[in-house]
């Protein structure tokens, strides 16, 4: 694939409009029952009607066989090596608060657990306490100061929190202090390289402190943490594409990755209607739209095969409205397949359409994993999306003499 | 893909003999009025018989959503990685007159100018001068002499002609003069790395003694320099691939290119029969032929669909003489799409058919976009055609024990 600091010489800002709609875990494996998946047991007469229109394809999000997670299927799509660009734990467990991280801060992500007299973690959850509880506990641990980094800790949910260092030459190559299993204690934190080691002994005192003043509590009486991480320096939409991109999303992290890569995020609300009212809405001001429909991923996790089906219909139901703004072009995809019958994130390839009057149409006439297969783009890596994208909508200059 | 190195190492000298030929620009997009492609429309009953017994698939030059220019989209074809060797707008300037460019010469394009008496740019053409006052022009500026380095100014067409220096330890990285707007100055030559700086001395000579002979001209009274650029150190086709290549080529800039990769440039005549019959004439001496048609993307570049559609036929008229050979293998596709709806260059794949005895075909039946969609190769980079050539001819060894 060519390299950003070729496609940043190329791209050029023209008012053709480019709409990504990310159908989350969109892809899908046969029911056992009917020999159907979910794209392919759903009323979708709007996909449909579009795929006739379009070039298609498969997307590889990582490549054959890796299923990704959230990140990396994002980034791929939006044109960033998943391998290269890899998001650390602590980092997308902030943008998943809708933290914005200066770039040298260090996340991490942070479990409130039960130790025993003896310092032994007895659970690593410490029994799920309430998100209330966690943002009561966070409140004291924020009193905690320490020489050298200023120390945020922010509720997430339950047990979970993510502890922000901010200071000047701290370092995330540390190690984590979470052992992983039950019956040892934590472990302190170590340094994973000498410039590391002022950073670890910062955060060695953050946990010892925090144990001090939780000592009282029956459950969450310590801290364990992991993936301390930094914002990767990963080069903006607007710098590599010249986009002016805005994001709609309903959930933070999705919001968090878009922030990541420079999109303006715009107010989603909470169904894929207010999400095309708030597209409408904004039309005018952007140049690039990634919307984001979760429900399809957050059913096929649970395993519920009819109820991702039907928020396929949901999703297909809301796109009239899309298409009545009639986008220069019109990108439909998902970040990865989660078939409900394995109930999570799979490997398997995301079918794929490009509409744009540019596009060269094959013979596909349905939106599915089967049918996509004989699509004009065959099989390809995720990444190349966003080049297509931008060549459809005009954005590109010819590449070399 | 196999690198030149792992290539060269196996390849290795036969009788069979090689054919690629080249339809420049070929692949389309479909008519709104007929929804069928400038090759669906033609008439081609010889490409669409070889289709029957050939290995079919479409290529991307460079990658998908990349619109190449003529260089990237050949140089990919012979087996360059088209965006390790670009080749600066300099060197394929002088390609195009048929100069033949020592490895440390450096080219820049020129235009002939109109500056006012404040020296700023009225006009970047110098109102499209004639090419015979062109050459005139250009043999008062080959007078130049500046140390350190030799100088020679050569016509090209209307305004436009190349400066080549030759000289020790000079460097093509250098900034364009040319604002490529009214109502500026040309700007002085700046070297983009200490080592140049010495070049940019030189060249900045140049124009200024350029400006003082060119003072009385009424229109063409100054010199744009840009794409400074040196020939890329690029291995030869003899040197990879152990071929005796030679190229039959009408336009200069093909022939220029074949040189550059080491073919033997043999007389083309102006019309498709008239390369037929030198390629007939030199089949015995050779073992690979280049054969370029260039009147395809000639006419996708009017926007004349039907002209394209002629262009196609036109081609397909002279392939019985091609046939009789019945060389080994036979490869025909294009170096990039030109659609006529479109009248440029495009991103869009281009089909691809491989003819031998030892290829395995497919259920294709016709040379075309959609066609080739089904093929055995499906859908690849156009860098992989020399290794599936070479082996097709029997002239590749075994990778690895």
């Amino acid at each position: 694939m060519i390299g950003f600091e070729h496609i940043s010489k190329i791209s050029r800002t023209s008012p053709s409009k480019i709409v990504l709609l990310i159908i989350d875990g969109v892809g899908g494996l046969p029911d056992p029952k009917t020999g159907k998946t979910e794209l392919e047991s759903a009323r979708k007469p709007n996909l449909d009607r579009i795929a006739q229109d379009s070039l298609c394809g498969l997307i590889d999000p990582v490549s054959p066989g890796i299923t990704p997670g959230s990140a990396p299927g994002h980034l791929a799509i939006f044109g960033y090596d998943p391998v290269k660009y890899n998001i650390g734990r602590g980092v997308l467990e902030a943008l998943g608060i809708d933290l914005e991280l200066k770039p040298d801060d260090i996340a991490a992500r942070g479990n409130f657990c039960t130790v025993d007299d003896k310092g032994i973690i007895t659970h690593r959850r410490a029994g799920r306490i309430s998100t209330d509880k966690n943002t009561l506990l966070c409140r004291l641990l924020n009193k905690i100061t320490i020489d050298g980094a200023e120390i945020s800790v922010l509720p997430v949910k339950e047990h979970r929190f993510v502890l922000i260092l901010r200071g000047e030459a701290l370092s995330p190559e540390l190690a984590d202090s979470d052992p992983q299993q039950l019956g040892l204690a934590p472990k302190k934190i170590e340094a994973l390289s000498p410039q590391a080691q002022r950073t670890a002994i910062i955060v060695n005192e953050f946990v010892s402190q925090a144990g001090s003043i939780l000592q009282e509590e029956t459950r969450a009486n310590m801290v364990l943490l992991r993936g301390f991480s930094r914002r990767p320096d990963i080069p903006s939409m607007p710098e590599i594409y010249k986009l002016k991109p805005a994001a709609i999303a309903t959930y933070p992290m999705y919001r968090g990755l878009a922030r990541l890569v420079g999109m303006q995020v715009l107010p989603g609300g909470e169904s894929i209607t207010e999400q095309m009212n708030s597209l409408r809405r904004h039309y005018a001001d952007y140049d690039f739209f990634f919307v984001h429909f979760k429900s399809t991923d957050a059913r096929g996790e649970d395993g519920d095969f009819q109820a991702k089906v039907q928020a396929i219909e949901e999703l297909d139901n809301a796109l009239p409205s899309l298409l009545s703004l009639d986008p220069d072009v019109l990108v439909i995809t998902g970040d990865h397949s989660t078939p409900a019958t394995l109930a999570m994130h799979s490997w398997h390839p995301v079918p794929f359409m490009l509409k744009s009057k540019w596009c060269r149409p094959d013979n596909v006439t349905e939106f599915s994993e089967r049918a996509c297969l004989d699509g004009g783009m065959g099989r390809f890596p995720a990444t190349e999306t966003m080049s297509l994208a931008m060549a459809n909508a005009l954005k590109l200059d010819k590449f070399g003499a």
